[in-house]
């Protein structure tokens, strides 16, 4: 197999380049505060083993020799049975990013980065992120044993900054937002150098993120499904999910592109915004669910321009319905997501009428519910007195 | 395949029974404060299939058409490269159970007693727990649709009520400790029914537990390890792990047991206080591995007669050491385990000389760092100040 970057935006290729990001001659009509001009993505040539083992390998761009000794990511497929029944959907699937090493689907991403730094003979890897991509590099690096420096919003998680620092990531509290982290941490590694690993702008981020369609596709057992329900911020897992497809259209292992529903938090909804509109403007963004939570979404361009080609479609949901559908599907499944993962199951619960009874629909859920607490208590009621006796219960 | 029960004291063989629970003619001697007598093993009778994942499931006393809908629990091993070279085990690995369907070892006994409670037309469960049984048995009880009840001490770290509770269970703080809440939890069952799922008392709890053991050995592909290393609070992770090896043994799988090293914090040793004596006396716990803190060690004249027919051995750590283990691990492979699972790390670290360069090595893993976070803040150091620009980096 051989591989090259193609812009998603002029469809200049490359030779795959760890300094090269994204496409220089779509770059320079990139302004302030709009999504990322130029993303690259990774075209893959040659022909594909039969076994889907195998062709899930041979579709990474890294050799497996450079990967971190962690577990081969897959992710869960899970059938909640009970939730099946209640929504009248039997062929309805969740894909579990929970069970990764890290506990969060940016494990994909981070995967293919640090074995292409450990290909390159780059040793130290940095980025911007709300939390999880930050623990999920630093736990990966950690495997590989790479440096790897994090700017954190001061608002992220306190699960997902403990969790980076147990790790042993070189970790910047930044006194702003996401984006802030973002425009930092470039100004970082171009001063000290080392691997950037931020969402879109390196693109082994989405090319990672792609496996998840490869792995829904061979645990369905080789079958693509009708629809996949797509937790969104950036835009990159969307992206991802996309390219993963598009891999398999462009070996004829599916006919056709399933239906792909993202789904954004009202209050973090500039990608919807896009898409109704047709132009991305600059709004400030407030949701719960920290993971999907961004005021530009860097990958915003590729995003809308696959939404567009494949007829995908936006939907918005708000922080109270993510809240109820985290308990919805923690009780009705026993698989507790964190808020960015429930929103996906809440854009399910209000779309539902728009989905017929015979599809296969599979919802991702891509982080563990442990990863915030906080938000995950607005959810439950927490018993406030304390037992002791057996009559204290019956009473 | 046939399942008979068996005391694990006087060898009395019984039908299996929901309402069996110890055997009841050792139960007669049964003091206060002592582990229970007469816990009952689950004998299997047949010919084994071939294949490893056949045999795996021939050898649970439940058919699979009972369990709930959660992806099978394998655990996953991993082998840390970078911590193999430092402790210069070529050969050493990490059984991680952090992602499991909940984040814990505790999965494994959970969906097997849900599955029995299943067979046996049993709709609810009541247990005690320090936290990790309790929101395991919640979210395995949720995607089968069981109404769990669960006595939770109030000092179990937040993330595992707030678990529990998000799955939908019925939670009672116990004014007062594991063993409280565990004699809580019997007076429930005994007055309201249900199916008692209390750690050793139900025997489905070390039988499924020991699917550890098949899965160590099927995953180093049809070969046991020659040490396993367990973190041990009450004996019953301990009690699972001997049978699943002695499963192993009795269908001439294996040829001998494997060395297991039991590890337990300083501040609740009662097992090691008895391997070392002889006889359990009776002495309050105190550690930050809330998982294995247990004044009295409920399986514990089991795990005793298991130590001793097989030349296992019992140490302990202290709560500084598994602090410091827990960094170690998450530094050195990028994974993050609770403070329990970091102990039996933490007694590797400490009984590195006694093992040999050769031998094939299994370290448990028993549970998600993200379950407790305010112990793992114990072992780092959060950045106090956030920055603002990139000069307060450099500077
Ligand atoms: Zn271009
Ligand atoms: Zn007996």
């Amino acid at each position: 197999m051989k591989f090259k970057y193609q812009c998603s935006e002029c469809g200049s290729t490359y030779d795959l380049d760890p300094e090269l990001t994204t496409c220089p001659s779509c770059q320079k009509n990139q302004r302030d505060n709009e999504p990322l001009r130029g993303v690259l993505e990774v075209l893959a040539e040659g022909t594909l083993p039969p076994s889907p083992a195998d062709r899930n390998v041979a579709l990474l761009p890294v050799p497996l020799e450079f990967f971190p000794p962690v577990p081969r990511i897959t992710g869960e497929l899970w059938h909640p049975l009970r939730l099946c029944e209640e929504m009248k959907l039997p062929e309805l699937f969740i894909m579990n990013d929970g069970s990764n090493p890290t506990g969060s689907f940016k494990d994909r991403a981070s995967v293919l980065v640090s074995a292409y730094a450990q290909q390159c003979g780059i040793n130290s890897i940095v980025l911007a992120s709300t939390g999880n991509a930050g623990s999920s590099m630093a736990g990966i690096g950690a495997a590989a044993g790479q440096k790897i420096v994090l700017f954190l919003p001061e608002t992220a998680p306190p699960a997902k900054m403990i969790q980076a620092l147990q790790y042993g990531a070189t970790v910047y509290k930044v006194a702003g937002n996401y984006d802030m982290a973002y425009d930092l941490s470039l100004e970082y590694s171009e001063i000290m150098g080392g691997m950037n690993r931020n969402t879109a702008w390196n693109p082994m981020t989405m090319e990672g993120k792609k496996t998840v369609s490869l792995e829904i596709f061979s645990q369905l057992g080789d079958k693509a499904p009708d629809r996949v329900i797509v937790p969104t911020g950036d835009g990159c897992i969307l992206g991802g999910v996309y390219k993963g497809f598009k891999d398999l259209l462009q070996f004829g292992l599916i006919k056709k592109m399933p239906r792909i529903t993202a789904v954004q938090a009202e209050g973090s909804n500039a990608l919807y915004r896009a898409w109704k509109s047709g132009s991305f403007d600059d709004s400030p963004s407030s949701t719960i669910a920290d993971s999907i939570s961004v005021d530009i979404p860097r990958n915003g361009y590729t995003a809308l321009r696959y939404l567009n080609e494949f007829q995908g479609e936006v939907i918005t949901v708000s922080d109270e319905q993510i809240i109820q559908a985290q308990t919805h599907l923690s009780s009705g499944s026993g698989l507790f997501t964190e808020p960015a993962g429930a929103a996906a199951w809440a854009g399910l619960v209000k779309h539902r009428d728009k989905i017929s009874a015979g599809e296969t629909v599979v919802v991702l859920a891509t982080g563990s519910g442990l990863k915030d607490t906080a938000t995950a208590m607005k959810g439950i009621h927490v018993p406030e007195q304390s037992i002791h006796t057996i009559k204290d219960v019956r009473g």
